[in-house]
């Protein structure tokens, strides 16, 4: 075949490329989160990506990829590479990609100055670098940290066409700041035509990508607007839903009936919007009903709690919990029978009912969950294997040992035993049938009887 | 300036790029680990990244972004866009990049409804696209899941080069476990001549990333080999070392005297080396000691209990703890005196003591840490802002109440403040200074008078 460099089709809208620039992005020893949320920023603008890429701390291949993404889009945001060490590259690639060089910005220096003068401490001569500007760019502002952002146009001759670099820090706090404050109200000068792109997702828990692929039918018809497709990640699905359209009152609606439909189609599984989080709806869930919860656990290791209580305001409905991970602890602080776990072993239905009245009675809450299972690596037997956890979950009405079979590592095993006891009481305090959760069933005699 | 598509320099080594194939990646609605995993696999083989893309499902795009790859490197890894569902392109875009058609592979219809026979379900009719094959390539079987991968050969007859391309699902489950059983071993054909690019990580917690440039001096110049570069994520500041070197054995000398060159340089706040965490540093300082840990949690909610048992094996030398998010399971389950809080407040060093004494007494561990702070975003004040938190540390000499000032969302200031009580007791065990850790102070007589 002939390789050829085609730029992309649909140049009508305003078209964005993200570069992230680091050598520990592209080693694989960070992973990169700042496009993600700046790719969900722009797509709220309407502005699609065409790409992201990462380059190297390598000046070379920086300006090249800067030469490359204003061939391919009008809009360009860069971060990373702006601090004041020597693998810091971003500044000087970008002059070379404009053919200028770089010349001191007094105001930013000042700025630098003023910055250190607060911390008590004398400007390192190093950071004197992070206030140099390539000549014809503006310098943007960094409200929380040291380095200016950049913002620069590079202009094609050929194709008469103009692109608009932004260039920020890579700490994601910085970068976010400097988007909100500085770059978000300067791209309105030229985006302002482009059609309105919406985009939402409808979250679930409890259900298989096939399965819920079964459930949408056709509204996954790839020649739908808005498109739906599903996404699998940390044992959620999500379905994302896209929309385009010239009127933005019509896409919005478009998409909101599309959700409709989603949710329709889908039932009780589906706990949220956008950033929704299993915990933040469960915490709803309890608010609404008035009710409170406490857990205890023991192979999730206080990993349900902090889920939990990662959510502000968590406190009016969390009274807290026990991390019972020794089995001293389980019997001194929830009150489980030594006799049970010696019996059963402490990876059983008849112990995750006992931690889980005992920390409902101890706590006063309304609800407790808990949690005891096999998450591995070590520790699985032909009867119980790695992946097999019992939640139990106690209420006012008495307790109810759900048996989780769960697949993947360690932290996956943690993470869906979390989620499931999660969604088992959300789904029991909306009235709905808790086994929906795929991988959950309820014991029946022979299973206690065999634990 | 005119805008030019330059290949990279330096064409002797295998270079790769590699592709990222999803709407959801694009829109910024998942993050992409995979990339970050792939990108350390082919470091430790000594091949180093041309760049990393991300592309939306979308044929036209796929297929150009595989010419575009096909063009700068010699080994284009794919991951994503290969179920069953009609988002899922890569497939038909290979055919395309190869300019050939898809034809269907029998032994991999026939895994797949050996597949679903395991799992007593019939096949959908969609996934018999997932044994679609484009004619040239072969197929690889999948361990994990339905869809198989893909090794095709992308020639370039223009410039007499040939390209490996390798596709695999986007799950990672799948993806790791293909990348492993047979990516890695297909790529030693071709990848047998590369100059050694050996990496290593130096983590540290308790220093800003310009304190430890400052210490770490002339090892941070550009022109070093190894060279050495510092990056920071969630509060940890990681040393990288990169070297590159003809001979294997020479290579793995320069970087193991960089590291200790390094650690020298950072002392005790170094804790550990690439995938070390602090909680695995941290048992492994119990474990050498021989001594256990009980946690007493309020802002952080189970975070800390959560991130030690994280640790495979950490039952050893970890008890247990409590979530003690109310007041009332504060006094109830510790032995809190409701007096303490009621004049100092629950964020206060005298209610850190009594947390941390508390949990020491009930658990019988031989050391205990308390936490207990405003995380934010509500609740602070001006005399206790958000991230003030107060950590105890209770020894079998007696308790000491730090006071951490973090900054950050809540989000942030919880991890920290988790990892600040990691480092205060990895630091006390190793007979080091805890004050170390910047962020940490010990309060004086006034401090504790005011709160």
């Amino acid at each position: 075949m002939t390789v050829n460099h085609e730029p992309p089709q649909n140049t009508d809208a305003v078209h964005a490329v993200l570069l992230s620039i680091g050598d520990e992005l592209v080693l694989g020893q960070t992973v990169d989160t700042n496009t993600a949320w700046l790719a969900q920023r722009l797509a709220r603008r309407g502005i699609a990506c065409v790409r992201h890429e990462t380059v190297a701390d390598d000046r070379a291949l920086i300006a090249a990829a800067l030469r490359r993404a204003a061939r391919d889009a009008r809009l360009v945001l860069v971060s990373g590479g702006l601090g004041p060490t020597a693998d810091d590259l971003t500044r000087e690639a970008l002059a070379d990609a404009m053919g200028v060089s770089l010349e001191l910005h007094e105001p930013s220096l000042n700025q630098l100055l003023k910055f250190f003068k607060r911390l008590d401490k004398p400007m390192p001569e190093r950071n004197r670098v992070q206030a140099m500007c390539p000549i014809g760019a503006t310098m943007i502002p960094n409200a929380h940290g040291t380095a200016p952002g950049i913002h620069a146009e590079l202009k094609d001759e050929e194709r008469e066409t103009s692109t608009h670099v932004f260039v920020t820090p890579g700490v994601p706090r910085e970068m976010k700041g400097m988007f909100d404050d500085a770059i978000e109200p300067r791209m309105q000068a030229f985006t302002g035509s482009a059609d309105t792109l919406l985009t939402a997702k409808v979250n679930t828990f409890g259900l298989g990508e096939s399965d819920v692929a079964q459930k949408l039918g056709d509204l996954m018809a790839r020649d739908r607007n808005p498109t739906v497709g599903t996404t699998v990640s940390d044992g959620l699905c999500s379905v994302r839903i896209r929309v385009r359209h010239a009127d933005p009152a019509t896409a919005a609606r478009l998409r909101d009936e599309t959700i409709a439909h989603v949710e329709a189609a889908l039932g009780a599984v589906c706990f949220g919007h956008d950033e929704d989080t299993l915990q933040s709806a469960l915490i709803k869930s309890l608010h609404d009903k008035g009710k409170t919860l406490a857990t205890a656990e023991s192979c999730t290791g206080g990993l349900l709690g902090s889920l939990i209580t990662d959510v502000p305001g968590s406190s009016n409905v969390y009274a807290g919990g026990w991390v019972t991970y020794s089995n001293a602890m389980k019997t001194s602080q929830l009150g489980v029978d030594p006799g049970l776990i010696e019996k059963h072993g402490a990876v059983s239905p008849a112990v995750a009912e006992a931690m889980a009245q005992g920390a409902r009675t101890r706590s006063g809450a309304d609800f407790a969950l808990s949690l005891t299972g096999v998450a591995g690596p070590g520790g699985g037997t032909e009867e119980k294997p790695v992946g097999t956890v019992w939640i139990g979950l106690a209420t006012p009405e008495g307790v109810t040992p759900y048996l989780a079979k769960l697949t993947g590592n360690r932290a996956a095993v943690r993470d869906r035993a979390a989620k499931c006891a999660m969604q088992l009481l959300r789904l029991t305090l909306l009235g709905q049938d808790p086994l929906q959760v795929r991988w959950v069933t309820k014991p029946d005699a022979s299973d206690t009887l065999a634990s």
